[in-house]
């Protein structure tokens, strides 16, 4: 802690002279933010002009738009012109989780999130994987995603769900974004040699990855160079694609949220099954820093276990866990805030101090124009009640101009709480000097025990 | 309303003097109870003496035994002796649902729980299939299982269902009961012609319906009249009886209690299944008067839907449903009753009452020494969180002996509910001075607004 102390005392410590450009990258870039940065930076940014049909040319990201184009024609075409073989489905298949786990267990939640440390030959394989997902390099993914998570649902956010599902899939990189987005701090990433070595390397990453390998291990196994091509490297690179996309569109439009309902973030096991378990997006954005997305075992998150089996491998450690204590307090806020509608939705028993306080003598008149019952030193009106007492009219006249406390709590049957909840409703008045000691807990209708107060 | 003015006025009105026994028999049974009359007689009753291997004969009820031994027998021959044929099997399942009908509908629903009106033939053709399930008459019925209501799980019940499974199946039949069964009253069932009809006839309809019209039906419309005996005849009778005995036992044991936990009742599909829909016990007893056990449409209730097609041909009237409102309190409290104890296992942060009052020197001070941050009003240590901190531990450090109130809410980082509650649990002392107007928001952490309170 004494560092904190040194910090404190002397001014901010700024980082040496910037010398080199991988110096300056290692100064966090969020160091000297002003404490209103977001709401002055949402106010006062001025966004570039609306795109229109006229100004549409400019503004496309063309070299996004000719990859996630022409991947998937290519695709098309192999579909149409070669036979699929049974190796190459497999391979296809298993090149798909291969390089989805690159950006999920690798570019997300390693990077992006630091939820957990890798040990250098998972990196090495990571960072390779994720290459041959073609989005871009770890870098650069990071940096924007922070930010969508910092600034969620905001125009800093540059996937901002607010904006629609086809914008936060792939509308935000086919066209120049409209704000700068927000600042995000990804100076921990500049230090990694792995990182630095894969954005030196990108291009013959991407390629390689992308559709050398895929074609070369099917050609080079099984014979089947064409179908590696078209179906390991392009089909399956479209598919993985679409599937990561999905995590800024699906996943917050689809589905629950049952740990927090602030944000658009939602949880649901058809985007965690096209994702490779990224769909407990709900739980993500509320603890982005936790290894896992899917807290049960029954749900689907094999991302999750890939980091766990690494973990036994020793190749991954300091899995990070949102304290439970946290967890289950949200879902509690969730579920009370669902039953606060139920509680407000009920009509509930006239409280005692909206009822007009009568004596013995003025009940005792009054129930002679109507049937009017005393229960725990309140007075109800029995009228509509009379032929629907499960226990007869006859016990209920029997006590009209009376005190039927001792009757109705067991002296002649001991009713439910449903029948207590239902005498409350009857209530007409409060008897004058009728709350006697003891009879507190037969004052309070069993429903209004429990109840969900605000604070 | 009249009437009760009267009834109130005058000395309660007795019935005329007893010539007849049919008169005398239309006197509530508990129209003069005392106020004290359940807790007196549990605590007076003198049981007779335990039911010992010595005693057991004198003590066995033969004609229950008979009936519950001889039936299944002969059911059991048949099965070894004759050969099934599909008619009659068909018929067998048909005849089985009318006579458990008889009992569900007719003796429990209409007569014990008078939860809807039955037109003459309507309650002609109950009263007559109710004989076929061999299970006593009307009137002796609805007088034990009213008495089950009255005082549920007390030496009064006479199918007492804390006096084990097997005692609340078949065992309170078997033996003579050692309490005699709290009073309830039948006197409305004495004025029914329809019940005085079956009681008088009782012996000559169990003998026709429990065995000769399920044997002529089989005998006349296909020829199999041993098949009939057998099966339509002791078979059925056997699952029937076994059938209305789970009411008293298994939906006392099996399942859930979303509407109360006071007393043993509970609800439950497989007892539904076996019930002819009688498993939802533990609405039933909640609200016994409602001719629904089952409120969900697709819960199992085939005894609801016969009384609501008959109501629908106009065979039925008044069917009965105890207040939505009420019915749904009894959910929310027992809801509530769960969250709660999710509630209390929670570790919840320090209440402001019980932290020390810091003057904003000696925070000053003490953040020299440890890692300290005011957040709205109150001071938090975060040593532990340091390189935790998602954000970066140089966004913490900065912030140290500082206020950090405004780039924690959104500032520098709209943080979310969970890390709202987390920041309450780092709670060391309250900011002498420190709790601002506006502020109230952010220092209730997001977990700890809505909260389920007692009263
Ligand atoms: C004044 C308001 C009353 C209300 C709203 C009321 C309500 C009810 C309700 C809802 C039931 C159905 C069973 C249950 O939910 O526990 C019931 C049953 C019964 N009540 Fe009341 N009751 C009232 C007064 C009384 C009084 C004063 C007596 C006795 C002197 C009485 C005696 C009975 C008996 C004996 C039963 C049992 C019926 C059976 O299961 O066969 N009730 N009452
Ligand atoms: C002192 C107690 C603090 C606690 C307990 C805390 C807790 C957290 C938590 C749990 C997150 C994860 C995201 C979320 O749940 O919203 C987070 C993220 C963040 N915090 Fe804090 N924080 C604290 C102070 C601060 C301060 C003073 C700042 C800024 C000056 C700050 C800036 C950030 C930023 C920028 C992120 C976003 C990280 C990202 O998504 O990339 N935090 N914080
Ligand atoms: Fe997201
Ligand atoms: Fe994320
Ligand atoms: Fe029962
Ligand atoms: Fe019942």
């Amino acid at each position: 802690m004494s560092s904190v102390v040194e910090t404190r005392k002397t001014a901010p410590k700024q980082s040496p002279a910037p010398t080199l450009k991988d110096a300056k990258e290692e100064v966090p870039a969020d160091i000297n933010i002003p404490d209103n940065y977001v709401s002055w930076t949402l106010k006062n940014q001025k966004p570039l002009p609306p795109i229109t049909w006229d100004n549409l040319l400019q503004n496309l990201q063309w070299l996004t738009l000719a990859i996630l184009t022409i991947t998937p024609s290519i695709a098309i075409y192999g579909l149409f012109t070669v036979k699929m073989r049974w190796e190459t489905f497999v391979w296809s298949v298993v090149y798909y989780f291969i390089t989805g786990l690159g950006i999920t267990a690798g570019y997300h939640r390693l990077w992006a999130h630091r939820s957990y440390n890798a040990s250098k030959p998972l990196q090495y394989f990571l960072a390779i994987a994720g290459t041959g997902a073609v989005e871009g390099s770890i870098k650069w993914w990071c940096r924007g995603h922070r930010a969508h998570h910092r600034y969620t649902d905001t125009d800093l956010d540059p996937y901002n769900a607010h904006r629609g599902f086809w914008f936060s899939h792939i509308g935000w990189m086919l066209l120049k974004p409209r704000y700068k987005p927000g600042v995000a701090d990804v100076s921990d990433l500049s230090k990694s040699s792995v990182i630095r070595w894969q954005h030196r390397w990108y291009v013959w990453l991407i390629v390689g990855m992308g559709f050398v390998f895929p074609t070369v291990v099917a050609g080079l196994l099984w014979g089947d160079w064409k179908g590696g091509f078209f179906f390991a490297g392009a089909a399956r690179l479209c598919f993985v694609h679409h599937s990561t996309f999905c995590v800024n569109s699906l996943a917050h439009w689809l589905g629950e949220t049952p740990f927090d309902d602030k944000h658009t973030p939602r949880d649901h096991f058809i985007t965690a099954l096209v994702t490779v378990g990224e769909g407990y997006h709900n739980f993500h954005h509320q603890f982005p820093m936790d290894y896992r997305n899917a807290i049960r075992w029954y749900q689907y998150d094999p991302t999750k276990w890939f980091i766990a089996v690494c973990a036994q491998f020793g190749l991954a450690s300091h899995l990070k866990i949102f304290p439970e204590n946290e967890v289950k307090k949200g879902q509690l806020t969730m579920q009370l805030k669902k039953l606060r509608e139920t509680q407000e939705d009920l009509q509930w028993a006239p409280n005692v101090d909206d009822l007009p306080v009568i004596s013995w003598e003025s009940f005792q008149e009054q129930s002679i124009k109507r049937p009017l019952i005393v229960v725990a030193g309140f007075i109800h009106d029995v009228s509509d009640f009379l032929d629907e007492h499960p226990g007869g009219r006859h016990l209920l006249v029997k006590y009209v101009g009376r005190d039927a406390t001792t009757a109705f709590f067991g002296g002649v049957y001991d009713h439910s709480n449903a029948a207590h909840n239902l005498l409350s409703m009857k209530r007409v008045g409060a008897l004058h000097g009728g709350m006697q000691h003891g009879l507190q807990d037969k004052s309070i209708p069993p429903a209004q025990r429990l109840r969900i107060a605000r604070y």
